[in-house]
């Protein structure tokens, strides 16, 4: 029972699923502010770059401290955010891990208020499906409204 | 073949896809007015509250009831609204049953114009899995622009 | 292993899961402009509908002619376009192939701004799972912006 498509390694369609319940509930997780859930779903030595130009956090421990510095911004500011995930495309790798690559909405809320919906991401990750289950080896963020357009 | 993270009950990964896929059926019927086939995906005595500060509508009969009086704002409106779903995320109870919670976002399209998308919801459904298949024996959806900010 | 709903042919999980997964790795060739990759996921004689009014383009050659010649006009718009998909609902033809029928948005983002969502669509598709995977027959896209209320 596999996954594949042309030219391009297998997956399981067991791992499959179960990395989509893995994202459901990892995002649930941070937008409910829930950091040392988020960073338990990274492995001890995880890495976290959520934003172009800034480095990756590092350790569980890196990445509670780099989310509890970047929420400082909405101390004031009674948001809901809630981290969309679309188009989840695995990978096996050479070295046994699995890529993921998926599109990211982040829907923001404000009371009374209707949804903003952005910015719009690729998340990059690199998946290991070891015995505690499925962890982020580690996360990259890329962001669609910084990319360089081929003409320029 | 489960489906586990860190402290959770597990659920099959067969049950995820089939609730994944009763989802889609499910929504399906919904905005397409089939009140009725809605209404069918609950148990016979489910409950149905999708707007906070009104009371749940109570049967099959008692939904597909409420559907219509709900419906009665876009007689003449021509509006094709779709309820997007993401990040399902399964949890086990000790009943047997199975809680489900899901982002929404609710689309919305007139003839000519742009989706407006509104409102951002959670849906906290309660299934079971029986005879004739998935039900859901209660659904309460609540809405992020009414959320109570820690700070208020 | 089925996926069932009252009234509707079976389905295997395992195929539900895989069209998924399908999904996501045509949308990401689409969406990075590789439309020969694109192409490889139909039928050699596959259709591929993706406006009203339009004729279908035939064949995977005339697919590829069909994309490149649609993105002339992003040649000098630094645009990066999203696909998302939802509720994808996948009944058992009875000729042996599968139809799939699941919401599509457009997310549209250029250097510097918001994404642009639009429009909203439905796809529809029918599934051939072959010796070489699963491939499309055939995909019609109708746009909610262009439906006729019931009531015009």
């Amino acid at each position: 029972m596999t996954t594949t498509t042309a030219g391009r390694s297998a997956v399981s369609s067991d791992l499959y699923l179960r990395v989509q319940h893995f994202y459901a509930h990892q995002m649930q997780h941070l937008d409910s502010g829930r950091f040392e859930e988020y960073a338990a779903t990274f492995t001890e030595d995880g890495e976290f770059q959520h934003s172009p130009g800034a480095g990756p956090a590092r350790t569980r421990a890196g990445i509670v401290r780099e989310l509890v510095e970047f929420h400082k911004r909405f101390e004031d500011d009674p948001v809901q955010r809630r981290h969309w995930f679309n188009h989840i495309a695995l990978e096996l790798q050479e070295d046994g891990t699995v890529s993921s690559t998926a599109y990211a909405l982040v829907v923001s809320v404000r009371p009374g208020g209707k949804p903003d919906i952005a910015p719009s991401c690729v998340v990059h990750d690199t998946i290991v499906d070891g015995p505690e289950g499925i962890r982020l080896k580690s996360r990259r963020v890329t962001h669609d409204q910084h990319f360089q357009p081929p003409f320029s």
